[in-house]
């Protein structure tokens, strides 16, 4: 047999400590914004019958991850978190409104690109409103999520949106037959990566289009920018009016900009007739939305490393998902976050790692004990940190059971408060207490610990829990790197 | 084709609202005792190369699920944490030592029990130290972690704890042939749940052990209780001494004991000469959490129902599985908490949830408005909420564009707060804030409220937020219920 690859699956990869840690901030970043807006979280399992994803992803289908058919039931690792919302939809009939939020992995069997951050596995992170609300209520309230949630990550975002219903319109005026409205459609969409011209071959030499079609299209598709703006071009154009599906698209964008304009976040938005969104199962707003700059630190980090986010997040209004399982029908309107894109944006505003040193706990208190297991101070040290533990403290100590004096203090430095075991102080009930002078040796200036610097200040063992917890109050004390502008720093040295 | 059956697959299930809020809440409880011990968080992909799991878990391995070869990497969901853990470990040799934790779905294909919450996908919640310690110094914080987790989680526990190279000890003096320790071993553990005849028959008819050796086992496995005790009762058998593991075994768990007591957990320890534990990698140490007595409330709910809950944790120590990869050893003890069957306890103690009514979410503001879309109410209301959930205020309102104003009051009352738009007070730059008198229609007996207390307090759109957030850090006008005793309580009313 050939040895065993160390290795995890292709386009998969571990999450440790610090990098662990921020994403978990970015999660309950998210988590905290739809929670203010009544998001409940939900969580369906990792696979699901292998019909329930059959038909919902167009040629995307081949990306599915499948199941070995081991005897029972056929199933598949989920490709996105809506299907399996739909899916609880459809059989949760008692639920005729529901605001949920999903925070968990997608899988697809695509050709990873570590490098910007694309992945076999990734985390998604959905928001979606069910429930059968008056024409673009919920689809502001998502946008303005949309907004928040940014706000919150401290990242610069245009919304760029559209209409399916004005985008499929603007097709059939043009001359596009049904059948290929679709194709057409997905052709469009890539005016964000290539010129016109390149599109436009693709609609005519490779779709089929007559020309005078394509060129047609394109005199609208290429507009793009401030809602009321594009509104009023369309509204002056009369051939396009007369069109049902614009007409309607256009009632719902009116009314989509006052809500906008309400809620404040108007200026994010940019009214892009190109943006078509590649899933079938959209029937009214869609939207996605891009970092407006590369973050001026990331360009700088290293040119090899340069952020192309390309779309962080992105969704829409799909009214039919739901019916489709055939019990019943309830309109939804959602966005999904995604996750490992946002991640390397506020990682690349970190300081840079540096290389060697591995990345340790946060830590409150070291205990640190003058003896060990053959004077019973090893004892005394699990009791003191027993104590501490028990009340939420992060203790650390060696975990030697005879450790020198001076390793010890030299950890302990990187924790805000040292516990000191001498035996002369443990007979009279006390341990000393002392507080870390600042990682760059700069004093704190606390002087009632000062006074006694080399040997900390004597506190009973009975008071050290609440002596303690006092000081770890004093915000100062605490690991100050914790939270910088928004994002997260921590201590790198091991402990 | 058939109809698509619209269900989870067999063994698993959704989790939604307040049964993700519980589950939740167990997940940060754990994680923040861990936490406190130094623990790092790591995440590893749902799946690994087949190899990596190959040989680790005897002849459970047939439950494991495997991915349908698809053209490139045979890949299988993983069965535990402790294994990807491994071979993270195995892969990273920057690391010498790590505190990590991992909170995340496994997978088995056992035959489902979801009445006694056992399922195919469920959670797992690991906590490992790794590294080269001294002896029962890290297996010692590991059962103080145990014991500091159910505290935080209000569950009553017993730790049961043996060491495999006194029971393998025990088997070799008794005359058990070293092929046969596995099996012999398998048989014992199950004596917990079987009388001590039906374990002998086992190991007599089926495994083909003589009498006399399945008797002389007996004599000593099945003694538990007291750890100091039962070291004497060993000690005191010089025929059990003699053999090398037992009295390097019993030299541990001499350490172990004293450890313990400082850590003042030795009260809820029961050294159980029986204990066994399936898995193979174990070296050392092993133990097992049980509930002590089964909750009384939860016998009461419906005796249907009674919670089994049988192993709620277990874990050892492992000092090879590292090395079986073949690229550097690294000793290690951990514990792996069973969330669903803590679920299962926790959940036992939750009032009867209310039939038919399907719970909301947690809300801090309704805001209300005598008026709709005609009239600008609408687009005020709006602004209104933007300026409340942009400062993470949890904010809701009906959703309606022609809202009526009884039914808006009717759902406001379960928001501890409400703030009323009404027209003339909007001209003047103003808006009505009012306390709900909560649930029972008792007064909370706020007098600055109550004085105006059906119009509410006129309070300026500028000043709203900081007044809003003012109310909230007064306790008493948050969700009383949100926390109760240690467990959780909400609303279970929809918004």
């Amino acid at each position: 047999m050939a040895q065993t690859q160390l290795k995890t699956p292709k386009g998969t990869r571990d999450w440790f400590g610090p990098d662990a840690k921020l994403r978990r901030h970015i999660f309950q970043t998210l988590s905290g914004v739809f929670e203010a807006h009544g998001g409940q979280e939900l969580d369906t399992p990792v696979f699901e019958l292998r019909d329930i994803l059959s038909g919902k992803y167009g040629e995307d289908s081949r990306l599915i991850y499948d199941l070995e058919d081991q005897g029972g039931e056929i199933c598949s690792l989920r490709y996105d978190l809506t299907v399996p919302f739909a899916r609880w939809l459809a059989t949760n009939s008692n639920f005729t409104h529901v605001t949920r939020y999903q925070i968990a992995k997608v899988y697809r069997r695509d050709q990873p690109a570590v490098a910007r951050g694309r992945y076999r596995e990734f985390y998604q992170c959905d928001f979606d409103i069910a429930g059968d609300y008056e024409s673009m209520i919920t689809d502001a309230e998502v946008l303005l999520i949309t907004a928040e949630a940014f706000e919150a990550l401290n990242i610069d975002i245009t919304i760029k949106l559209n209409h399916r219903r004005i985008l499929d319109g603007i097709f059939a005026v043009a001359g596009v037959s049904p059948e290929k409205i679709r194709p057409i459609s997905s052709a469009i969409d890539k005016l964000d990566k290539m010129p016109w011209d390149e599109v436009k071959k693709e609609m005519v030499k490779q779709k089929g289009l007559a020309e005078d079609v394509a060129d047609q299209i394109g005199v609208f598709v290429r507009n793009s920018g401030d809602m009321r703006a594009l509104l009023s071009y369309l509204q002056s154009n009369s051939k396009l009016m007369e069109n049902y599906d614009i007409k309607s698209g256009v009632a719902d964008m009116t009314l989509l900009v006052s809500y906008l304009e309400a809620y404040n976040v108007a200026d994010k938005i940019s009214f892009d007739l190109s943006l078509a969104r590649g899933l079938d199962y959209y029937t009214g707003l869609i939207f996605e939305v891009i970092t407006t700059l590369p973050d001026s630190k990331v360009a700088s980090k290293s040119k090899k490393q340069e952020v192309q986010a390309g779309s962080i997040a992105a969704g829409g209004r799909y009214d039919n998902l739901v019916g489709m399982y055939g019990k019943r029908n309830i309109p939804c309107v959602g966005i999904s976050f995604g996750v490992d894109r946002i991640y390397t944006i506020l990682d690349s505003r970190l300081p840079t790692k540096k290389g060697g040193s591995q990345p340790g706990p946060a830590i409150d208190v070291f205990v640190v004990a003058a003896g060990g297991q053959d004077d019973g101070l090893l004892l005394e040290l699990m009791a003191v940190l027993g104590q501490l533990t028990k009340a939420g403290v992060r203790t650390a100590f060696t975990r030697k059971a005879k450790p020198k004096l001076l390793p010890q203090f030299k950890v302990a430095k990187r924790a805000p408060i040292t516990v000191m075991l001498v035996p002369d102080d443990l007979a009279a009930g006390n341990v000393r207490l002392k507080v870390s002078s600042g990682k760059d040796g700069a004093d704190e200036g606390n002087s009632d610990y000062n006074e006694e610097k080399d040997r900390g200040k004597l506190v009973s063992k009975e008071n050290l829990v609440v002596e303690v917890k006092k000081l770890l109050q004093q915000k100062r004390y605490d690991l100050e790197d914790d939270e910088v502008e928004g994002s997260i720093l921590w201590t790198r040295q091991p402990l």
